[in-house]
């Protein structure tokens, strides 16, 4: 009787061994920039309380996002939506004995409840990188500077990707200037998140519902509509810092509509967008959050970050053509078994080369037509191919068959190890 | 107002940098491993149906030890509690297209419910490392091999650690020769799992409650008693195939009493143990599972494969002094900010360096005593620091001390990327 096959969960992936080598590229050119600047490798759990995100995640997020399960004290444990907190709580309880500058990254899983779509899923892989320590606009130029390296190393240039500023502390600045309430920043900033959503019509109205009168919505517009960081001492600075590094001003442009979903961003915010309307949205983000290890009871530690997700990255890569051709790492030659008798001979053989520093499978399918093991040797892209028979068995030497040429030549082992590691 | 600090989830981990290079480094023995003998990485969803579970994983890790949720369609889904009902299902949805041997490895997150203990928590990480296709006892002989080569790799020694292997289909064997009803297979192998940890006499009374007579008790017990495996056709072939692996045999001894927990094991069983008396348990276990992929609905890929963990091997090694002192990649050097005026050229420097190919770190904490900087790296192990005073800055060169012997030298560039790429 046979079973209904068993699906994988909606929005997870699998990443079979061609996927899983796409993913390793990535995760290497995450590596090499991370160290280019010398931020170090952290990780955490991927299991945390529901309270490490409460009043500090976007509430979009943990009202309709997060997957949640209870443990056995009836306590409430979320999947990870985002790496940010996590890694404010590891500084907040080492706040005492960390060094001055701390420059960590990060590239593990998450979970959001999300409609699966294009460049989106449940479960996703982010690039979790930040500073923390310096309250310095040189920190969020830094930052801004990698995530312009990124996308250089991944070929994607600043007619294709552009990465909008903006500061949060402004717009407070514009909120005073125009005696509207602070307690409205936070509302009003998730209204002019959604701001390129809704019709003109319908943001005026939002801005409306949260109490404001005619003469402050119209400045809200004028705020929204400058084209000048100017009037912001800080990104002047950022600004000023980004020109230390060849080739990465061109990425970044100011943007007064960049507000962005999460709650816990003091001052810089920035948002890298898709150019290309392949996505048509943004492609990840990020910004100072200079209260969080101290809203999570360690010392008032700064810090400045960004979270590139795997998939809006890889999708536009893909769309854009891109995505470079990454294949499987394979062993060097896969050793055949001739027959019954003279299968054990290439198991120790096998053995042998992989003790020079020689990675080889063996062919451990039983007897099989040395045909058939060629077969599976070009399938898998094997470079050489070993054959031991009663000849090569009798004399002590071995045939190796260089797979793309179809050479083969009867060698004794030092010559074989030299041809596979490639020396002749 | 000081708000309590959020704790992290009882039994979970944070990989602060120093602990993320130890785990680093497990990886990389891990892939070492895995690449010598040709197997290829995948990787797969950490949330799945529970019914990929049912009726496959033991039933006490089913019972008690699952992280469950429900999704919106009030299905539930757990936390993978181990990986290999996933690659089997993965193989499965796609048996039709994928080689006859399939060699894939994983080094990834499960989860289970259990209480936290010196080398056990909720959260951990498996290696992964099946072959699926071959129903061969060579193939067996092969995982056995790269346990055995992975206990090498960490100086782990036969006096140290042993795989303890028998064979499912030999016990089922002995069933049948005692006229012992099929239907008992599973439970006995329950009782036969928890033979070590109870009594005689409650291992009697266990047996006696599987309803067996008092001459079966006393088959199943000489069975258990027995040291020599020519009874079974097919361990005397994977122990003749072990003898084509130099080193290998003596970590492997046969042991009827291994039974493992896992209801899918077919043939072959395995545990490795510590023999130190450090963890008093098995470090790991593995077996052949001919039926899964045909049970998960896909076509019959007989299988076989291990999954050692990272907790125990990582305790194991502390507790016997043989986890190498491995230290998190930092930058070559740290540029750096010698005032306002000339923080700017710095950061342009440590770009320029950046270019060049040399790993380096700003110092983007604002205006700050040379001599706190100096500190950073020291705390930091960062090799060299690179200063750009008012001399420097007039003269177009650079000072590098080496933070080790405490040299220093002013340079110009060229020369500068000379000694930071170790080349003078």
């Amino acid at each position: 009787m046979k079973k209904e096959p068993i699906p994988s969960v909606k929005g997870t992936r699998d990443f079979y061994p061609s996927d899983q080598a796409i993913q390793n590229w990535l995760r290497g050119v995450i590596q090499k920039i991370s160290q280019k600047y010398g931020y170090q490798e952290f990780e955490g759990p991927e299991l945390e309380y529901l309270d490490l995100y409460t009043d500090k995640t976007s509430r979009e997020i943990l009202e309709d996002q997060v997957f949640i399960l209870k443990d056995r004290d009836e306590r409430d444990l979320v999947l990870r939506p985002e790496l940010t907190p996590t890694l404010a709580r590891m500084v907040a309880q080492r706040s005492a004995e960390l060094p001055a500058i701390i420059r960590w990254y990060c590239f593990g899983r998450a979970w959001r409840y999300e409609r699966p779509q294009k460049g989106r899923g449940r479960e996703f892989f982010q690039w979790e990188i930040n500073i923390l320590g310096p309250e310095t606009p040189e920190a969020d130029a830094e930052i801004l500077a990698v995530a312009a390296d990124f996308f250089r190393e991944l070929n994607l240039t600043p007619l294709e990707v552009t990465i909008r500023v903006n500061d949060r502390a402004y717009f407070d600045q514009i909120l005073k200037e125009n005696n509207i309430d602070q307690k409205k920043f936070i509302p009003l900033l998730r209204v002019i998140d959604r701001q390129e959503k809704i019709s003109l019509e319908e943001f005026t109205q939002s801005l409306a519902n949260e109490g404001l009168t005619s003469d402050q919505i119209e400045a809200i517009k004028r705020y929204l509509s400058e084209r000048d960081y100017s009037r912001s001492p800080w990104l002047t600075q950022v600004f000023e810092s980004l020109e230390n590094y060849p080739g990465v001003r061109e990425y970044v442009t100011f943007d007064p509509t960049i507000a962005r979903g999460f709650d816990y961003y003091t001052r810089t915010v920035f948002e890298a967008w898709d150019k290309t309307g392949q996505l048509k949205r943004s492609l990840f983000g990020g910004g100072r959050f200079d209260d969080l290890t101290a809203t999570l009871g360690g010392q008032h530690i700064p810090g400045v970050g960004m979270a590139p997700g795997d998939m809006p990255i890889e999708a536009l890569l893909r769309s854009l053509d891109k995505l470079p051709i990454i294949r499987p790492i394979t062993a060097r030659a896969l050793v055949t078994a001739f027959d019954e008798k003279l299968a054990s001979k290439s198991t120790r053989t096998a053995a042998t080369l992989r003790q020079a520093g020689i990675s080889v499978e063996s062919w451990v399918g039983g007897v099989t037509k040395l045909d058939k093991q060629l077969k599976y040797a070009s399938h898998q892209n094997i470079p050489f191919v070993v054959i031991i028979g009663p000849d090569e068995a009798k004399d002590g030497k071995l045939t190796i068959k260089n797979m793309q040429s179809g050479d083969q030549q009867t060698v004794d082992f030092e010559r074989a190890i030299e041809i596979l590691k490639g020396k002749v």
